[in-house]
């Protein structure tokens, strides 16, 4: 099943085009080389919606937001929706601050996502308005007695927004308004990483830009595709290794991953 | 002494927001994780200040500064003083050209820094009001000979300006108006990584955000701490192995290190 | 040849002012340093001719532009000029908006530069006024057939323009009006790393800064050494090894390159 999504990823190889933070931005560009697909970062008004269509989907993160791209994030978004190619939304610290919440909700309100990358806290702050974060790369733990909540809380989201949510942390919740994927892949030190949730974002963009018409079932791969990163690059650390070298070692195992390994690798429930 | 604010770091594990050029912000991100706290970067004026109180301590990093962002540092500097959360400076280039000079003093009187980090030609214009920088990533080379001067302008400088002034190079001094502590851990090919100040002055705030009661012991500890990191990605190098490669031993050398680790390989006199 | 302008380059560690995008800046910077030079790195009006004049060279890269540091590679470049110190245009994506396109035309008419450094189709576009990206990762495959057009382009490129060509695919051209070089270095897996045209186009201005006189030996030079780093690094990668450790790798060959390695390993021929 991931395996054919995967696939056509590698086959397809599409155009991403990409808005997001100066922080993590070279990270996304090369893990969506990594997963065969081709990054293309722009947020200037100016062209937004020119790169927009020479793409075959859009990422939009709103770490280190500001006016300027918070309008090409609007251009583009809509411009995908008037093609028909799948946007992804990152609402990165989401709880943290007024101009977060309210800049995710106007995406929200005003373009059409095909799925949605964030964590539980900024998943909820969206949900009910309001939450507080702990920084953006912090583990927001879903346990297995969490798990129903979140579960719901990701069914209901989706039957709000329209867009798959994918809720990701110490077990990922994927789903559309009737099924989940309940993920158990990834390993606890990617959280000691910047970036790994807004990689897995520019990822989810690439499988979907490349499955347009099975959003869930390609955001559910590229969240297995990244936790099984995630433990192949951790069975590869020396004891001198640390997050920097972790950082490198997800990426490359991401390119050396093929369909059939994700296949296999992939450890996830329905419920 | 150093275990002490380093096993703080460790236990509380504070968020921390950065406001920093996006030359180097991906490496203080990565630093700031191996260290034990979490970082958040913004930017925008419309959430500097919300930012800024969730967190424990303040980076401000003046390097690509420009007029959109020198404005939240403005508000992210006072609400720090505003709620008594310790703030690092790192004037970078502050020689280099007018703007970043008069940025930086303009800074210094308006907020209050627990601590100033910085290599000896930036803190010479910003004590005398001008100065020549060679680069951003140069090796000032505090010589022996220099050092009872270079001690004189530390303690001056955090005489004038109420902050700890950590001034690094070959040999670095970190002083409040009392008391230097000279440091010769580190190694010169660190002048070959780009961002290792930026990642340093991230690292110091880490550690102050920790210890807000003990700036000049916690940014001591943070200096020694990033050398010896150097000193121990260092001895890993193969013969292959360039800047790049250093660049992430340096931070998983962070990430790696114990507080007996640093006590034991700090190699400091006080003048 | 090359040993020649490489030693210059180790020797003159020249001051480089890079006015470029967010997203491969960090790699950017490190591969001036790992060639021998020092990187600076200015994007605001205010600044932007002082930082100019610190330096020995200039480079100008479009990707992820915006109307405030499009005036600032104006000023620099500008500036360059006056002082008759090389600048280097890398016209990153012009096929790909009409923004890019007419920005690197208008920095074009109104900056002379010493080198442009692009893929074939961004050069197509600025000579020809239209073109279509794939990306700007994409490899554009200068064939065998295709070569005496491209060498044809070139000459013609730098005929109008009075600044070297360096048109880089599988296959890499450097050309003045008059002559071209050839260039067979490279492996393929460097178009699987965002930034390595990036990081070349700063490779290449560091080259010119400390060769101002001899600008077509210095970016042939400046394209070998690039293409010679891949095939090291490729040579260095275990079957776990991706591109996140290739571009790591990459860096880490130019900073342990000798002006003798340069030199013997340059696989040119001249048309």
């Amino acid at each position: 099943m991931f395996r054919t999504v995967f696939r056509a990823l590698r086959e397809k190889s599409p155009l991403v085009h990409n808005i997001t933070n100066y922080v993590t931005v070279n990270d996304c560009a090369n893990m969506v080389l990594a997963c065969g697909a081709s990054p293309i970062m722009a947020d200037d008004r100016e062209e937004a919606a020119e790169i927009t269509a020479l793409c075959a989907g859009l990422n939009i993160n709103i770490g280190t937001l500001n006016s300027r791209t918070v309008e090409s994030m609007l251009i583009s978004g809509k411009k995908a929706n008037e093609l028909g190619r799948p946007a992804v939304l990152d609402p990165v610290g989401a709880g943290a601050s007024r101009l977060r919440r309210e800049t995710a909700l106007r995406l929200l309100r005003e373009v059409r996502f095909a799925a949605v990358r964030g964590n539980v806290s900024e998943i909820r702050a969206l949900a009910l308005g309001s939450g507080a974060a702990r920084g953006v790369d912090a583990d927001d733990g879903i346990t297995e007695e969490g798990l129903d909540g979140v579960v719901a809380l990701a069914k209901a989201f989706s039957r709000s927004t329209g867009a798959v949510a994918a809720i990701t942390g110490a077990i990922d919740v994927v789903a559309d308004g009737e099924t989940a994927f309940c993920i158990r892949n990834g390993h606890p030190m990617m959280s000691r990483v910047t970036g790994t949730g807004c990689q897995l974002s520019a990822l989810t963009a690439s499988f979907l830009a490349a499955n347009p018409d099975r959003p869930l079932l390609a955001a559910a791969a590229a969240v297995c595709a990244m936790g099984l990163a995630g433990e192949i690059a951790h069975e590869r650390l020396s004891p001198r290794d640390g997050n920097a070298s972790y950082r490198n070692y997800i990426i490359d195992a991401v390119y050396n991953m093929t369909p059939e390994q994700l296949e296999e690798g992939a450890r996830y429930e329905m419920r």
